[in-house]
């Protein structure tokens, strides 16, 4: 099938999956979940294939580790569709009722948005835990995953096709896309496709958001930001600082820049340095850090550059406004954190501070769907509409107007003569 | 100032706003309402000027209606302030809290967006609409009204930015774009502007979809169908479709195509036409439509035309599926309806038919914001994200997510001896 067809054969599904009950969406995660177990074998071959590929290719370290899909991993998606399964079905809950009329009400009922595009980086756990949230979110979902994990995602999408469809679930709800063209040609399925959601390079989903009509969920980039107040514990701070900046240095919520308060800049920065260097990181200051501390000097770029490296940059700021200030000027919206003993000045800088996620005392790295109890996520959003922050299954969702009426006919309520509106609320 | 230090001031002003507290806000409000009833006689003034302007351009009568603001009018936009201050303030709103960990709580509360770019038609009453709904939501606002509207928009944003700034609000938080040429520019910049909402023709808002980069909330057309059921009550069917196609032509929540049920189609066709010509309206209808009443031929095109006419296309359908199928392959995704007696097949339009009103023996013209009961609206929305239909104070609304921490790093939650999430739901 051509990409066209793949589009609209998926929107097709979208709408019978976004009225398919609950049980049988339930028994299909089920069934995915058993498919999984028993082909377990078949799937920890077909990536095997990938790993040696990859590592003929050089494959650095750490996406070895990512692509890899053993037992362990099998097991982890299992247990992730156990969960999915025990939540409540979020499509068709009334959000709001009213009664317009006698005889006349109004509903706000939640829906899936419909088909939903995901090109995702090469791990191939990403793709079962995005299409079963797809699934019970009752989208249907165009997936393409990264070209060296090819041979697992294959079967992993054709089991997981399978298993849904001996539930009754049209078999086109869920559809593998091959290439790079083909991600090019969904871009201008507009007509089909109602949501992109890019995961990968700040260029890849620059790109994405570049090339296409339809909505975009992500983020381009994550500079994030770790400020040291006046007033805060200074262990506490180095602690989170190191954790922020160097827990895992390649992912968008990992810290870019730190932000001190002049007051306490001189007890603060060697104790920085000394924890940082150790875990051989390069520090970048302002012209004030490297009056205290020895560092290679910070130009402008570094202050808007996401590193996803061993590189921190450090400002030194006259207080609390200068630092919202800075970050609401080069942050990039993903997730900042300010260290402070007092509740006031923290209270400040989380209402000030214009990102999706805001933090008080604690590490950036906390800002990710799982750790925030959302089950898995589909993303990292830094739009400012619909979902920002990690996306889980709510982000998957829209709503409806329903409106019951038993013949009426807006000429009556216009005019001299004119009915009111009740507009009672009935939830 | 120029469009780049308008929108940065918005932007600056925005941050301010989105932390103002409920009782300023609506001292604002009030204010704004004080100041329309003192400056009335200047108000009308203006507006005066623009209506005479207007009348020797020969402006065509019903936009001249729409251009009037007289006493009735003030004293209409007066009421609505009122209501909108009895309204709860929807900014901080804790939408759920989440124990990760002892000591570790995250919050998702309800925001502004930031700030929002609006251009209107010549109805002077939504500058005071749309500007008192984004300052209830916090949320900073351009405006470009119609040209026609110049004067009295330009009196309008300037008594209503001196009334909020007496009660302490940063006057920038409303701006008036003069041109064309300012809404051109305004489009490039996203890196102040958070929503664009055009209202307007097709044209105009598809040139606005097509050249931005910033979020658009709004719809190019409206092709709102009625599907008159093999079980519809004819006279009310009749009913229902002039009231669609008739109560107000020139409008997006209008009807533009009929679809009825072969089953009734030789009953419900004459009594159609019998009632829809003596209103005026142009009936074109398809070859099966033709074999029954004398109605001009329909092409393709009709069924994708928004006419906003007295003109309706009529299309003989075999039921209720290939009623469904039409409406989600030509329709636009606004507002559609169903006229049957039979419960099960209205909620299985509703459930299938994939537009933001779904519509069960009730005219297509309900659906409007202040009909919504939403009090005013800003637009509606043919988008599958975010806000759907008519949109009011809750589409200028976003989350943040606010963690509570009190030291926490993520490295103590990985590894062997990993501290376990506890994610208990508090809210």
């Amino acid at each position: 099938m051509c990409i066209a067809e793949i589009s609209a054969t998926a929107k097709s599904a979208s709408i019978q999956l976004a009225t398919t009950k609950t049980s049988v969406k339930n028994n299909a995660l089920a069934e995915i979940a058993a498919a999984m177990k028993q082909r377990s074998a078949e799937i920890i071959s077909a990536n095997k294939e990938d790993l040696t590929a990859a590592k003929k290719s050089n494959l650095a370290a750490p996406l070895l580790k990512r692509l890899a899909f053993d037992e362990n991993k099998i097991a982890d998606v299992c247990a992730g569709i156990d969960s999915l399964i025990k939540l409540d079905d979020p499509v068709g809950k009334t959000i709001s009722a009213t009664e317009l009329d006698k005889g006349l009400r109004l509903y706000k009922v939640s829906c899936p948005i419909g088909v939903i595009g995901v090109v995702f980086e090469s791990r191939p756990d990403a793709l079962v835990q995005i299409s079963t949230l797809c699934l019970k979110s009752g989208n249907a979902v165009l997936l393409k995953g990264g070209s060296e994990a090819r041979n697992t995602n294959k079967i992993l999408a054709e089991a997981i096709s399978a298993a849904t469809e001996k539930v009754g679930i049209p078999k086109d709800w869920l559809q593998l896309l091959e290439t790079r063209a083909d991600v090019a040609e969904m871009l201008a399925m507009d007509e089909y496709i109602d949501l992109v959601v890019p995961r990968g390079s700040n260029e890849f989903v620059r790109y994405i958001m570049d090339n296409t009509n339809i909505a975009v969920l992500g983020h381009a980039e994550g500079i994030c930001h770790v400020y040291v107040d006046g007033d805060a514990d200074l262990d506490m701070a180095v602690n989170i600082a190191a954790d922020s900046k160097c827990q895992y240095v390649a992912v968008c919520n990992a810290a870019e820049t730190m932000l001190v308060d002049e007051k306490i800049a001189t007890a603060f920065l060697p104790k920085l340095k000394a924890a940082l260097e150790q875990r051989g990181v390069e520090l970048r200051g302002c012209s004030r850090t490297a009056s205290i501390i020895d560092v290679k000097p910070a130009i402008e770029e570094d202050w808007s550059t996401e590193y996803l490296d061993y590189i921190l940059s450090i400002r030194v700021v006259a207080g609390l406004d200068e630092a919202i200030e800075h970050i609401n000027h080069y942050g990039s919206g993903h997730t900042d954190a300010i260290v402070t003993a007092n509740k006031e000045k923290a209270a400040k800088f989380m209402d000030l501070v214009d990102s999706a996620n805001v933090f008080w005392n604690a590490s950036t790295r906390f800002s990710d769907g799982f750790r925030y109890g959302l089950g898995a996520e589909v993303g990292i959003s830094t739009n400012k509409l619909h979902a920002r922050g990690p996306v889980g299954l709510e982000g998957l969702l829209i709503y409806k107007w329903k409106l019951l009426g038993t013949g009426q006919i807006a000429a009556d309520y216009s005019g001299s003569d004119a009915r009111k509106f009740t507009h009672k609320k009935l939830r």
